[in-house]
Parts: C-alpha cells; structure tokens; sequence
C-alpha cells in the first residue's frame, strides 16, 4: 500500500522544547521519521514523506505547503485503491504494528488512535472518505467514515497511539523503542528515572 | 483461565483527586472493576477480585491484607497451569483485548505493558515466574520471565496499556470506553475539552 507519513521538517516537536535544544529537536524528530519509513518499508508498503522543507530520508520525498489535511485530501482524489498514512513522530513503531493497521478490506476506513484523541494512523479503502485533522480529529474520522457508508476498524496498538509529543512519552520510547529514535535519547544522556507511579525521564548533565 | 483482578478498595485513585471527590473516586474506581470482571467474563475466563476490603462485584472476592506482590506470588505458589491477572483500572478495557493476553502458551509470560513501565497484565504459564511490582515492574517482569527461561510475549494494546491514574487518563475513558466507567464519567458531568493538542476534560458547573 501506498503510504503517506507527513513530516514537520522547520521546527518540530516544540512541546519537547523543556527537554531539548531545538537543534535536537530536529535530530530527534528525524530519528523517528527514519524508524517510521523502515517499519512501513519492513512491513512491505511504500512509504512517501510529504514534508514542509527537504529531508534525508530513505524514501521519496515530496514538499508540500498546503496544510495536512489538504495535503492528503489531494492524494485521496488521485488514487485508485488504498491509501495509507502514518505520522512520523511514532518512536514505539515495529512493522508488526504497521502490519496490523495497512491490513486493507474493501470499504473499510482501519484507523490507529492517538493519545487525546488524535489520528496516527488511517488505511483508507473507500472512495469517498476525506481526513479533517481539525480538532478531536479520531472522533471526526469516526464519524466522516460512517457518513460515506465506510465501515470502521480501530486498530488496538499501544504502539501506533503513542505518538511523541510530551516530555512524558520519551519514557515510552525508552520503554519500548527498539530503533533509531530509542538509541538517539539513550546516546543523548536519557534515562528512565524511578519514582512513585510513572517513569519519567531524567538526563546525564 | 483463573483472573486474579487486585482492587484497592479503601482510598483508591488518589491521583484523581484534583477532579473527583473521595466518594466519587470510589464509585469510578468500582464501575472500572465492574468493567474489567465484565470483560474478564465475557473473554470466557474467571475473575477473581483480590481486594483490601469487601465491594460489591459480580465474582468470588478475597480479603487480602498482604501487599500486590506477596499476594499474588502465594496464588502462583499453590495454581496448577496457568494464572493470569490483569489490573481494576482499566477504563478502556473490552473482551477483544483481554484475549488477545489470556491466550497462554506452554512456558510463556505474557505481559501487557502500562503506561510509564507499570505492569497491566500478565499471563503465566511458566510454574517458576513469580512477580515483583516494585519499580519499573515492566522491565522487571521481561527480566525474571527470561531468568527462568520463560518467552515472553508482549501484548501491544492502547486499551490494555491504559491505566486511569491521571486527570488526563479521563479524556482516554471519554474517547474509547465502553462500559460503565465511561458511562459514569459522562453522567458526572465530564467531557471532552477541545483545544491544542491532545483533548482533556471538564466538567459541567
């Protein structure tokens, strides 16, 4: 399946901004783009960075200035068959879980929740279906499957709904990580600090 | 297969105090129990609840005065074949996803990870595994299951991995829950808070 991952490259994961520089912001934010397009590539899917501004990445690259949903609404009119999208800021990702999500049936939108209610993951299979990434955009997904007659599946992955936002998911990409972006926070100085109830991360000064 | 479910019974979800007074965060923590042993049930399995005190739920309660680990290590003591058990927190929890963990393998653990490294569940089916809920407990689980040279098989759930401890846990209850602790929520009052990033709730005045 074709599969599109969009990509923030100017100025990414400003809520990490209490943790990292912005200059490691970028690298981090790379790491996991990177670990994202293998496991789409591992899983045996094609994936294709739509991405604000250049980006070294092993895989096809296109700039878009549009806003995401948009962006991908363009390609949802353009392509016969499925249509995959993952976001990139998924530092938990295995091709297992990729798998799970870009498993295609007809007319079934499969979506991947985020946390908070947002949308990681769509495999679009019904010609009618439009992304809105306004708001509570899983809610909304939801409901623009069911107004075009698409049966929903919700993929169950802790994986695919941890994207990495907050200072608290770089616990998760210790945890659980098993590629690039996993290495890049532990070569950076992270590491799970121990305490009462949640990991938390703390870092080598 | 035999379910201990632990239920702290006496002061339960203190982290949930910024929103919810001591009796209602009593009467949440017990619609998410209902909801775990309903979901245990209808999984074909056998609750068991393990709690400090007696509560009112639909499956064989235990008065347990010993703390988690003790506990449950005392039952793997004394049960042939395997045990599972799986935490009262779970407001997301559904059939499907418990059996996707309660599906044992000869000589496996089985875990299905918290939030923050704590342990959600476990399915053991090794007779030497015994637990230690102290620390990372999901790092420390891996560790003692390949001790004994049990596999371990990790179970990849968003549901099952979504333990209510925090204010912001809610707005996950709100998004995916499907039983009576979502129900509980809504008829106290508690929405979904649109806004930047990831949702949280409020609650009506």
């Amino acid at each position: 399946m074709r599969v599109l991952v969009p990509f923030e490259a100017t100025d990414p994961k400003t809520r990490l901004g209490p943790l990292l520089a912005p200059d490691e912001r970028a690298a981090f934010a790379r790491a996991m783009l990177r670990d994202v397009v293998a496991a789409v590539d591992d899983a045996g899917h094609d994936p294709e960075v739509v991405a604000t501004a250049p980006v070294d990445v092993d895989a096809p690259v296109t700039i878009e200035e549009r806003p995401l949903s948009p962006a991908v609404n363009a390609r949802l009119d353009t392509t016969d068959g499925p249509l995959g999208l993952l976001v990139a800021d998924l530092g938990l990702v295995t091709a297992d879980a990729v798998s799970r999500l870009f498993d295609p049936d007809d007319d079934v939108v499969a979506v991947a929740p985020g946390r908070g209610g947002g949308t990681n993951g769509l495999a679009v299979a019904h010609p009618e279906f439009r992304v809105d990434f306004h708001g509570v955009s899983y809610r909304d997904h939801r409901r623009a499957a069911r107004a075009v007659g698409a049966a929903v599946r919700v993929v169950d992955s802790m994986r695919l709904s941890t994207d990495v936002d907050e200072p608290a998911d770089l616990a998760e990409v210790l945890l659980h990580g098993e590629g690039r972006a996993a290495s890049w926070l532990r070569d950076a100085g992270f590491e799970l600090a121990e305490g009462e109830g949640r990991s938390r991360v703390e870092r080598e000064e």
